[in-house]
């Protein structure tokens, strides 16, 4: 061993001891004829003092910035303690020091506010890591990791292997594939979930299953997503959903008690679908905050009777109408207003406009659309929206789904703008009772909202059985009865980012069938691609249903920040690349030959 | 959920209970009016008992095998106790059951002397998993996991993941690769080994590093080879050999106290890589169990004086003669003789013959070269091979590396039908001082023997330093200075068995490039493949090592198994493909067109 102690444990209690230390050159302090080094290891920082003599030999082979260096002495106490650190209490009296090895200087600086910028930290992921800010990422990882195999493993569950080389069945995403050498012209799939897999092991009656286990999806990268990240994957048998919400909103709670020392004692508020959306734009609401949306007029039904018989065009067009009432708004001025404006404007919104009622102080009312409605009339939609006096209502109308998406971002804006989403707080949600399927204008068909295996809540089985499900009226799509299946499915959410869901599933043959079916699966393909799923479910399939939880995001979330990037050791850029590595790149031809492809270069 | 209690924890204690099961069915049995159905699932059995009146209904809708119910009712004790499983003192008096889902008849029993032959259990994997047997080794293989992951956390290692998209760099055994569809013409390939990760890691100050993480390998398969494995990945900085050796020591014992409460007290036995091959003929030598080899002639140097002068062309022209001492074998019959020829004649082994000495407990020696050599002689070559009065000595001859492998074989032959190999005896080794080369005579250059990242001993640094690596006299390639060149690197082996190997690595840009051009490998192509770690190992790398172990193997191993297919939930076979998916297999074209390859069918 090159030392005796780490550079994070020595305090009082070792003064006077003879010690061995080893670490990274983290700053070089002459000060006159001595020299003051700070020794970093992944435990923390130590204060080494050379004499004078080793300040000469100093002089003539100067340490570096990251040299790593073994120093023996004693630790000594200091006169000038630093109460910032744990071991500001000592120094160590360097006798001997060997460099174990020297450094180039570093591309940028090993410290918080460390000056490099994205690209070069990521080139040189290997120096950012030695940050103390990674390195508590990376520690907060491994805790989240170790809490989650702690909670399950009391709850009786096993961590079971599932392959990664395996069949090809895209649905949804497209998956990596892998050119099998001895199968030449055949290729396996890299998994993006071990979902198949799961469900035959309950089908095996393992009936408490979890990995913490790597995923693989060919996307388009937006922002923040990877294209392997993991997953905590859990599968359970004989339960209902109720059973599985309890579970895992018990994984969750212990997790922020062991790795966040936060007591989340209140039940996890449940939502179901429909009341999220009609509350909050979307399927993941932020609960940290109020800011509901007041939902003026929907698909065309006036909700708010105030609105009736106006002669204002631009609402009575739209299919929605929808608003939110901003506490203390109404002394926004003309510039602030001019800005929420172009920004509902921008690409990424996309909405044509905002409508604005301003409630004064003084009881009055202003808007945007003065001219078409009195200022009674205001009065009425502003308490329709429960409006105090002096907030600012913010109204959006438009096309539903569109609309809907557009005041949720903006509810999320003026959330953080307010300052009510502090990252220090934290609100859990259960969202329930999503819809089984959406609609596929273009193939006019129906897709699974969660994936093919999620069943239909047990009032619908019947509903989705004893119906067609083709669509023979496109423009009708959601009078067709499947239009309203519910799932049994369920997402658990957290301050507004979706950190895991699941379901209930389908565990008979005739089901999983018709489920294919619907989803424009012919018999030929349900058996190339599923057969040995509906063959399993022949022999005993017992009921079954779970959950999977993105393990980034939850350690981002967890982190105080939006970005899984900082909490994946080696990640990929946004084109799917490590740059450290330079991969991905080519590779030989005898590669090529030996997989029996070539590259057909297509320019797409 | 379906049940208040599991099929496994019903006793006395619960007499009287009202409960509910849900579970198999294993078996049926109609008993005059009434019906016994035992009732499984992962927690055990338990006897379930349909009065008279269910017992009509079952009469028009029977329960099958594998039959999914559920059943609710009274617990009872048993008259007629069965005292082999724990739930024996009780039954449960049904009072209504459901049938959740049917079966069909399985294509195999679920028992444990199964009637299902290995290709259909391969197929219908998740009714084998059903068997006590697989299910137990999933148990076990867990058990090791959690074991695992305790002792190293206790040991302050944090679980760290690494990709698993990376770049290709084959050395050794063939990458398997993902096509990139972002990088039109790329590819990523699957890790062999998170190695150099877990240096950079090192470099990155993390110190101590494990992972339990998924490794792939494109090769031929042998029997019991699979093309993913797992692997428990260890690394830690600041440490010499011995720090290695101690702490991975207390984790293998640990394993085997937690999972086999089994006290493994005595320090594990060291080998030398020298001592192991000249006493076992090999570097993996089951110690359960004594039979080492005696060496009578060495590359041409007669080791044992009395072949000196002898008339005997075989002996004098082969380059090494080796025998080992079956203890009270000289009354073996000419049959067991014969057979022992056949054995060592077979294409696996490959020697042309085996020659023996009988040494009769009448002190009388025989042999089958007699004509060659006196009586006496005889007896001398005896007394140097230890033979006692009884004793059978084998004797086989022929080129070094041949013969040994050969003579390896045999011994571990003879062991077994001595029945000195008992699978629930356990025998650790350390074996180290491995050369850091061999050579490959097709490239008349060096390959590493563990791999490019391995340390030389630190005494011969300077010998790999100092010296040209190229072979300019290939017929005396063991005169080579890198010839004896000794590596930092050491391996553990049970029962005969590498369970897992490691190194201390090369920390030095200098010496890693002396490698890489030992290894054939110029600038350009070191750069391209390894730049990244040149790279990190100038910006202050710490002297750093670490060990892999084969984690289904060790899993097989403490199962009492050798083969580790039986370890692994969903195993590939021979041909590396997955039976019950049928995987690999074709992908859409639509797949190969966004991926710009084409299938290049070359029937090699």
């Amino acid at each position: 061993m090159y030392r005796t102690h780490t550079c994070g444990e020595l305090n009082l209690s070792h003064n006077h001891k003879q010690v061995t230390l080893a670490g990274w050159v983290q700053t070089v302090r002459k000060f006159g004829a001595i020299t003051f080094v700070d020794l970093r290891d992944r435990y923390g920082i130590t204060q080494l003092l050379f004499n004078e003599e080793l300040t000469k030999t100093l002089d003539i082979n100067p340490l570096g910035r990251e040299f790593v260096i073994q120093a023996t002495g004693k630790v000594s106490e200091r006169t000038n303690k630093n109460t910032k650190i744990p071991t500001g209490a000592i120094e160590l009296l360097v006798s001997s020091f060997t460099i174990l090895n020297k450094s180039l200087v570093p591309p940028f600086t090993i410290q918080d506010d460390t000056d490099g910028g994205d690209e070069l930290r990521m080139k040189y992921r290997f120096l950012d890591l030695r940050r103390s800010e990674l390195k508590k990422n990376m520690e907060l990882r491994y805790a989240v990791n170790r809490a989650t195999r702690n909670y399950l493993h009391q709850q009786n569950f096993w961590d079971i292997e599932t392959p990664f080389l395996i069949k090809s069945t895209p649905e949804g995403a497209r998956d990596f594939v892998v050119p099998s050498r001895m199968n030449a012209g055949e290729f396996y799939a890299l998994p993006q979930s071990p979902q198949t897999f799961k469900q035959l092991l309950m089908v095996s009656g393992f009936d408490r299953y979890f990995q913490i286990v790597k995923c693989f999806r060919d996307e388009d990268l937006r922002a923040d997503r990877q294209p392997e990240f993991t997953q905590i994957d859990c599968e359970m048998a004989f339960v209902q959903q109720e059973d599985i919400l309890q579970m895992f909103e018990g994984l969750i709670k212990y997790i922020f008690k062991e790795v966040k020392k936060i007591d989340y004692a209140e039940p996890i508020e449940r939502i179901s679908w429909s009341d999220s959306v009609w509350n909050y734009g979307n399927d993941k609401p932020d609960t940290r905050f109020g800011l509901k949306l007041k939902n003026l007029k929907v698909r065309g039904e006036n909700v708010c009777p105030e609105l009736e018989g106006k002669n204002f065009g631009v609402f009575n067009t739209a299919e929605t109408i929808l608003a939110i009432c901003i506490p203390d708004g109404a002394d926004y001025s003309r510039k602030q207003t001019d800005e929420l404006i172009e920004w509902v404007k921008r690409p990424q919104i996309g909405m044509s406009g905002l409508a604005f009622i301003k409630k004064g102080k003084d009881e009055t009312v202003k808007s945007s659309f003065d001219k078409f409605f009195t200022e009674q009339e205001l009065h009425s939609v502003a308490n329709y929206c429960s409006a105090s006096s002096g907030d600012l209502i913010l109204i959006l109308c438009g096309a539903e789904e569109k609309t809907r998406k557009a005041i949720s971002e903006l509810r999320l804006k003026m959330g953080e703008q307010l300052g009510l989403r502090n990252k220090n707080e934290y609100k859990l949600v259960w969202v329930y009772d999503f819809p089984l399927f959406e609609y596929d204008e273009e193939g006019n068909r129906w897709v699974a909202r969660h994936h093919p295996f999620t069943a239909p809540k047990p009032s619908d089985i019947s509903k989705m059985i004893n119906n067609d499900s083709k669509i023979s009226d496109a423009a009708n799509y959601l009078n067709h009865p499947y239009a309203d299946i519910k799932a049994n499915a369920y997402d658990m959410v957290l301050n507004g980012n979706e950190i895991g869901g699941g379901s209930i599933r389908i565990h008979q043959r005739a089901l999983q069938e018709k489920m294919f079916a619907a989803l424009g699966m012919d018999e030929e393909e349900q058996t190339h691609k599923f057969g040995f799923l509906l063959g399993a479910f022949e022999y005993g399939a017992p009921p079954h249903g779970g959950i999977a939880f993105g393990f980034d995001r939850i350690c981002a979330l967890l982190g105080g920040s939006e970005s899984i990037r900082d909490y994946i050791a080696f990640p990929k850029n946004n084109a799917g690349r490590d740059v450290m590595l330079d991969a991905p790149s080519t590779i030989d031809e005898k590669q090529l030959h030996e997989l029996q492809i070539k590259l057909d270069s297509k320019k797409i």
